[in-house]
C-alpha cells in the first residue's frame, strides 16, 4: 500500500534539477509578444484610440483596439463545469477587448510586437480618448439608488442575492433574556501572488487553434475560448504544462481568448501573452472583499436562539465566478453553528474595481473571518471560554446537510481542537495570558472552519481516466485533473499503484493535459481532485486489472477469480504462487501472434457525493501596542481531511495555506485610489505578501477519520488550510489586548485606529 | 462517403504555411549537439583514442569513446515488431559505440558540444590508433573460404540462407527441346535521400528518458532503446513529430540509442543528434545491392519447365533487417511466374560496407530488376512479344500462395497491362521502334511487379486505435501508424469520417505519436498502414458509434438499432428524421448531471490476413548511343492497390516511387573506394539523385479491384511504385538498341562498357 506513505513527489527530481518545462520554456522564441493596453479610467467609454505614433516603433507588428473586435462574442470566465441548462451557466459579460470601461485596468487594446521592449514602448505611445462616467468603489455605495450603473440589467449593481431562511428569526428574537451581539466584519482585496504569472501562447494548426496555457482548468479553457471566439469547441486544443501555482486565479479563463483571437487575426502566427506582475494584480483576479454584518441572539447558557448574516461581496467590474463565492460563504453560516432560526442574505455587487474570482477558500476565509471573529465576541460577552463555547454550538456528530447530503460522520471538530490545544499547550497559555498589562502582551486565539469538498450537487462532478499498460508492466495514467504544484500527480500515482497492485515506480502519471487526448476532467479547484479523481482512478484501475487478469487466464489457464496482481506480479491467490510478472504478460499480450492486445482502460466516473472537511487553527501572538505590531509566535492547523494519501505532501499543502492565511490576517491588501480607482500597490514591494520571514514554525497536524463516501477515504485539503488562520490570529490579538479588530488585515494601520478607539494609545 | 474522394491533405495548409513542426523545430536551443566519430578504416580494432587536443576546444562539453561503453548491451536495429520467441528476434549486433570496426564509417566515438562548430572541430582533432584487418567489399568474395570474417558465428560471412524447392529442378531440365536462358543481374548500393536527415534528441524526465525522433516507428524505437541501454522499456518515451520522409531508412533504429545513452551519461541533459547528409549516406542505411543469377529452361511454346535463382544480397557490416529483404525478393520469384520446378537460394552476406536496411520496395526492386530483365531476355530468345510472353506466364487468377494465403482475386495483371499499353500507345510504338538504325534510337519497354502488403504471417500485424469525442461532435483519432509525408493521416481521417458518419472536418487525426499515450502500432513500413490501420479504425469507430447510439437511446428513447449517425447527426432510420446533432449529444453526455460520460473508444485489431499488390511500368526512352545517354521520354505506372482512399494522394505516392525508380534505373549508386572501403560520393553533388529535371511526365493510373480481405478494400501502395520502373527502362533500352544492360544503373559508364562489348561503339 502506497496510500498513507510519504513517498517522494514524482516530479521532485525534475523540479530540483531545473528540467521541468513551464509554459514559457516551451514557447518558441519566434513568438510575437503581446502587451495589453489597459484603461486609465475606472468607468466610461473609449471614444478613440490613436495608435499612429506607436505603430512607427520598430518591432511593432500590429496594434489592435477594442474597435477591431467586430464580432462581439460575450463569454464568461469562471472555471466552472459547463451546464447545458442556460439558467445554470455563468454570466457572459466579457469581450476580448472592450469599448466599455468598467475598472481602471480594463482591456481596451493590445500591442503585438517582435519583442517586449517594442511592445512596452508602443503601449506608452498610444493615446486614448474617453468619455468618463462616475464610478463607485465601495460595495454598499454601489447598491444605493443613483449609484453608477456598471452593467445593464443589474439594478443597484446587484449581480445576485442569496437568501437562506430557517425557522422564524423575527419571532425567535422575542424570546426573553436573550443577549444580542452584533458586529461588522470586513476582509480586504488580496491577490493570489502565485510564483509564475499567467502566461499562454497560441498558434494555429490547420483550421484549429492550439493554446498552451498556465491554467488549472484546460478542458474548461477550451470551452470558453470557443465561446469567446464564436468557434466550435472541437476546433480548440488546450495544453497545460507544469505550472507555477494558481490558487484559483488560474481557475478563471484569463487571457487565452485574447491570445487566440490575436493569433487568428495574424494568420495563425504564434502569439504569446506573458502577464507582468503589475498587471496580474489588476487585470487577473482578486479575492472578493466581503463586508459582513452578523447579529446573534444568545441565551445566557451559551446557546443560540437566532442568528442573522448579511454579506456584501465586492465582485469588482465583471461577473467571473459570480455569486457562487458569496453563496458558499453564506452556506457555511447555518451549517457551522446550527441554529433553529437563521436569516442569511448574501449580495454580490459590481463595483468599478479589479475583478474578483476564485481564490483558495472560495468565500470561506472571508466568512470564517466574520463568523469566527463574531463567535469570539459572543463567547466574550457571555464570559465563556472561547473553545468551550464553540464546542457547545458546533455542528454535532450525525449532522446532515439537507442539500449536499454531507454528513459529519465523526467527532472531527472536537478531535481537531483537542489535538491543536495539546500541541500548543493552549489551556496553560490561555490562562497565563489573562489580565496582562504593559506594552507587550501575548495572546492565544482559536478559530475553526467548515469547508465543503468539490461542487456536487451545485454543479457537475465528473472525472475520466485512462490507463495504458507498457510492455514492461509499467503504465501511464491520464487524467483531466491537474498538477498545479500541490502534488496531485504523486497522490494519483500512489492511488493507481494500490489499485493495480504494482510498484509505485511503475506508474507514470501524464502530468501535461492536452484536451485532444486527455480524458475529460474539469481541473484543479474546490479541493476536489484527490476526492473526485480517486473515483475514476479506482474504477479505471479495476477495469484494467480485470482485462489483465482475463488475459492472464488465457496464458495461465487459471480462472481470473483465482488471480490477482501483487507487487507487479500475476499471483495465484489459492497458493500465493507467482505465475508470471505483469511485464511478461504485457509483452506477450502486445506481441502475441495469437491474440495481440494493447491493454488499456478508460472510464468516466460521475461523482454524486460530497464531503465536509473540518479543522481549526490556534495562533499565539505577541502584540507590541505602542508599535501597533503583531508578532506571530506559534501557529498550528489541525485538519480532518479523511485519509491522507501522502502525509508529507498534505503537510506541505497546509503549510502553504497557513502562509496565505498569515498574509490575509496580518499584512496583505490591494488598495485603490479613491479619486481614480487605480490600484495603488500592485507590485510585490508595496503589496505586503506574507513570506517565510513572517512565519513562525508552521505546525500541520491531522485527524484522519476516513471519509465513508470517498473511494480512498479522502476529502478536500487544498483550500481548508487558508480558512481559519486569519481569524485565529485576530482572536489571539483580542486575547492579548482585549481589542477586537474586525477589519482585516490586523496591520499597524488598522491596529492604530482600533487601539486609539479603545484607549490603548 | 469520403473514401475514394480527392479531399485535401489534412496537413496541407500547415505545410504550405511553414507551420508544421519537425524535430529540429521542437528542440530547445539549449540542447547539446553531437558529432559522431566514425572509423577511418574498413575493418579492424580501435587500439586507442587520443581526445586531449579535442577536449581543449572551447564549447566541447565531453567526448565519449567506445571505451566508455562499459555495459555492452547488444541491440538489433531493424524496425520489425518484437517477437517474444527468441528464434524470431532480429540479430542484436550493435553497440552504441564500438571498438570493433566493421566498415569505414563505423561509430567509435562521439563529441558532445555546445554548438556544431566546436563539435566538428573536435572530431577533426581526435587521433585514433587502429589495429587494421583485411576487409572485403564484394558479396561473393566475402563468401569465399579465407575471406575476412566480419562477425563471429557467421562462417563465410553468411548471415542467412533462404532456399525454396518446388518440384524437381534437376529432373525437369532434362526435358528434351528446352531452351536455357541464363544471366547475372546486379543492382547498386543506393540511399534513400529523404529531405530531412535523421535527427533525434533526448532528455530525462525523472528516471525516464524522453526521446523525440524523426522515425517511422516510434513504438519500435522505444523497445530497441530499452534493449540498447539495458533499461526497462516503460522507462522510455518516444515522440514522433512530422517527419520529412523516411523511405525505410527511418524504419531502422539509427541513433536514438546513442542519443539516449549520451543524455544519460550527462545527467539527463538535453542532447541532440542531427546527422549531416554526408553521414546519412554512410552511417544510416542503404539499399541492399543484390547480385542475382537466373537460369530459365523454357519450352518453345513459351512455357517454363524449370527455373532457378541464386541471389547474393550485400548486407554490409551489420545485420539490420537481416535476411528478410533477400527472403522477400526470393519469395517473389516463384509466385510472379509460377512454374512447377523451381530452385531458389538467397544468401545475405556481411561485407565491410555501409549497412543495408529497409528501403522502399524491400528487396522487390532488386528482384524485379533481375527477373524482369531476365524475362525480357527469355521472350527475346523465343522471339515472342514481351507482353504476350508475360501474360502467358504470370500468376493466374485464383492463384493462392500456400504460406501467406494471399490470392489473386481479379485479372489484375492483364488489366494493368491493358491500361498501361493504352495510355502509352504501346503496340504502335513497339512496332514502330523495331529495327532502328542510327545513333539516336527509341525504345519502349515493360515490366510488371509483385508486392506483398504488410508482414503477416511472417510477423505480427497489429493496430490499435483510440477515438475521443469532443463536445461539439468532432473527434480525435490516435493511431500508432505514422504519417511520414505520404498522406496517411488524410486517409485515416477519410476512413474515420465514413465509419462514424461525420463530416471530414470533424475528424482530427493526432499526427504526432507519443508512446506514452498513443495506442500501440508498429509504424510505417511494408506498405501496411492503410490496410492494417483500416481494421482498427473500422473496429474502433464501430465501438464508438455503438456507445454514441446507446447514449442517444437514453436521450431520444429510440432503440439504438433504429438510430444511425449521418453527416454528424443522430438520425432515426425508420423515417430519416434528425433527432439531434452529434454535437448536442456529445455536450449533453459530457455535462449531464444525470449520466456524465466522456465518450471515447479504444481497441486493438490483430490482422491475420494479407494481400497482393500488382502493377506494371511502361517506359519509353531515347538512347544516344555515341553519348551513352538515355533520355526518358514517357513513363506510366499502373497499379492495382485495391480501392483508393484518396486517388490524388495515391497518384502522388506513385509519382514519388516512379522518381525513385528512375534514379535506381538510370543514375544512382553509392560507390566505395576499393583500396580503403571509403564511400566516394556520399553527397548530393556526386551522388546522382533523380530529380524533377530527369523526369518525363509521370503518369500514374489505377485498376481498382476491391481487396476482399481488407476493411476498406485497400491494399499496399507505398512501395510498389518503385518496383518496376528500373527494369522497364532497362527493357526499353534493350528494345531501342538490342543491348541488355544487366547491371544497374543504366548510366553512361555502364552503357559505354556494354555498347563496346556489343560492338555499337
Amino acid at each position: 500500500m502506497y496510500a498513507g506513505k510519504n513517498v517522494t513527489r514524482v516530479d521532485a527530481y525534475d523540479k530540483v534539477l531545473g528540467r521541468t518545462k513551464y509554459t514559457d520554456d516551451l514557447c518558441d522564441k519566434g513568438a510575437y509578444v503581446v502587451r495589453i493596453l489597459h484603461s486609465s479610467i475606472a468607468h466610461g467609454k473609449v471614444v478613440s484610440i490613436d495608435t499612429s505614433r506607436a505603430e512607427k516603433i520598430p518591432g511593432v507588428v500590429r496594434i489592435f483596439t477594442c474597435f477591431d473586435v467586430k464580432e462581439k462574442h460575450y463569454f464568461p470566465t469562471a472555471g466552472h463545469p459547463w451546464s447545458t441548462d442556460a439558467a445554470h451557466q455563468d454570466v457572459a459579460d466579457r469581450l476580448v477587448l472592450t469599448e466599455d470601461v468598467r475598472f481602471y485596468g480594463d482591456d481596451i487594446g493590445a500591442v503585438v510586437a517582435e519583442d517586449e521592449v517594442a511592445a512596452s514602448q508602443a503601449i506608452e505611445a498610444i493615446r486614448v480618448e474617453y468619455e468618463e462616467y462616475p464610478f463607485v468603489l465601495d460595495v454598499q455605495e454601489a447598491m444605493k439608488d443613483g449609484a453608477p450603473q456598471i452593467h445593464k440589467n443589474y439594478p443597484n449593481n446587484i449581480l445576485k442575492h442569496t437568501s437562506i431562511r430557517q425557522g422564524n428569526y423575527e419571532e425567535a428574537v422575542k424570546e426573553p433574556g436573550l443577549i444580542k451581539v452584533e458586529g461588522w466584519y470586513e476582509t480586504p482585496v488580496v491577490q493570489h501572488c502565485h510564483l509564475e504569472n499567467f502566461i499562454c501562447y497560441a498558434q494555429m494548426e490547420g483550421d484549429r487553434i492550439n493554446i498552451v496555457s498556465s491554467t488549472q482548468i484546460p478542458h474548461i479553457v477550451r470551452r470558453v475560448v470557443g465561446q469567446a471566439l464564436g468557434i466550435s469547441w472541437g476546433k480548440i486544443r488546450v495544453v497545460k504544462p507544469y505550472i507555477g501555482g494558481g490558487f484559483g486565479n488560474k481557475q478563471d479563463v484569463l487571457y487565452e481568448p485574447l491570445c487566440a483571437w490575436l493569433c487568428m487575426q495574424l494568420g495563425g502566427h504564434l502569439v504569446k501573452i506573458d502577464i507582468p506582475r503589475e498587471d496580474t494584480f489588476v487585470s487577473n483576479r482578486v479575492r472578493h472583499s466581503i463586508r459582513s454584518h452578523i447579529i446573534s441572539w444568545v441565551r445566557p447558557d451559551g446557546t443560540y436562539a437566532a442568528r442573522k448574516l448579511e454579506a456584501f461581496s465586492d465582485q469588482g467590474a465583471y461577473a467571473s465566478h459570480g455569486h457562487s463565492i458569496a453563496a458558499k460563504g453564506a452556506g457555511a453560516f447555518p451549517q457551522l453553528y446550527p441554529c433553529e432560526n437563521v436569516e442569511v442574505d448574501a449580495y454580490t455587487v459590481f463595483t468599478n474595481k479589479s475583478v474578483a474570482g476564485a481564490m483558495r477558500g472560495y468565500g470561506i476565509p472571508q466568512t470564517m473571518w466574520a463568523v469566527e471573529g463574531h463567535t469570539e465576541e459572543v463567547a466574550a460577552r457571555l464570559g465563556m471560554d472561547p473553545v468551550e463555547f464553540r464546542r457547545r454550538n458546533l455542528m454535532p456528530v450525525g449532522y446532515v446537510d439537507h442539500f449536499s447530503k454531507n454528513e459529519l460522520y465523526d467527532d472531527s471538530f472536537n478531535q481537531c481542537l483537542d489535538k491543536a490545544m495539546a500541541a500548543m499547550d493552549y489551556k496553560r497559555k490561555y490562562r497565563e495570558y489573562q489580565n496582562q498589562t504593559g506594552d507587550i502582551r501575548r495572546g492565544i486565539g482559536v478559530s475553526v472552519f467548515w469547508y465543503n469538498t468539490a461542487v456536487w450537487p451545485i454543479s457537475l462532478e465528473t472525472s475520466s481516466c485512462r490507463m495504458v499498460l507498457n510492455p514492461d508492466g509499467s503504465l501511464q495514467v491520464q487524467l483531466g485533473e491537474t498538477e498545479i504544484g500541490q502534488g496531485a500527480d504523486t497522490a494519483f500515482a500512489q492511488m493507481t499503484a494500490d489499485v493495480l497492485g504494482v510498484p509505485l515506480e511503475s506508474v507514470h502519471v501524464i502530468s501535461c493535459q492536452d484536451t485532444d487526448v486527455t480524458p475529460f476532467g474539469t481541473g484543479a479547484y474546490a479541493s476536489r481532485q484527490t476526492y473526485t479523481a480517486g473515483f475514476s482512478i479506482r474504477q479505471t484501475g479495476l477495469l484494467l486489472k480485470e482485462r489483465i487478469l482475463e488475459y492472464a487466464h488465457g496464458l495461465t489457464r487459471m480462472p481470473s477469480y483465482n488471480l490477482d496482481i501483487v507487487d507487479g506480479n500475476i499471483v495465484r491467490t489459492t497458493d500465493g504462487r507467482i505465475l508470471m510478472t505483469l511485464g511478461e504478460l504485457a509483452a506477450e499480450a502486445l506481441y502475441s501472434l495469437n491474440n495481440s492486445q494493447h491493454l488499456t482502460a478508460e472510464s468516466t466516473a460521475q461523482i454524486k457525493s460530497n464531503a465536509y472537511s473540518f479543522g481549526c487553527t490556534i495562533a499565539e501572538v505577541e502584540v507590541d501596542i505602542p508599535m501597533c505590531k503583531v508578532k506571530l509566535l506559534d501557529l498550528v492547523n489541525v485538519h480532518d481531511a479523511g485519509n491522507l494519501i501522502n502525509p508529507a505532501l498534505a503537510a506541505a499543502q497546509v503549510h502553504g495555506g497557513m502562509s496565505m492565511g498569515i498574509g490575509f490576517g496580518l499584512s496583505e491588501q490591494l488598495m485603490f485610489d479613491e479619486k481614480t480607482g487605480r490600484a495603488l500597490n500592485n507590485n510585490l514591494l508595496d503589496y505586503k505578501l506574507s513570506t517565510c520571514m513572517d512565519h513562525p514554525r508552521l505546525n500541520a497536524l491531522f485527524v484522519e477519520n476516513p471519509e465513508p463516501t470517498s473511494s480512498f477515504g479522502t476529502k478536500g485539503l487544498g483550500e481548508p488550510p487558508a480558512c481559519s488562520v486569519a481569524p485565529a490570529i485576530r482572536n489571539a490579538v483580542y486575547q492579548a489586548t482585549g481589542v477586537f479588530v474586525n477589519k482585516a488585515p490586523v496591520n499597524p494601520h488598522n491596529l492604530f485606529a482600533r487601539f486609539k478607539e479603545e484607549g490603548l494609545l
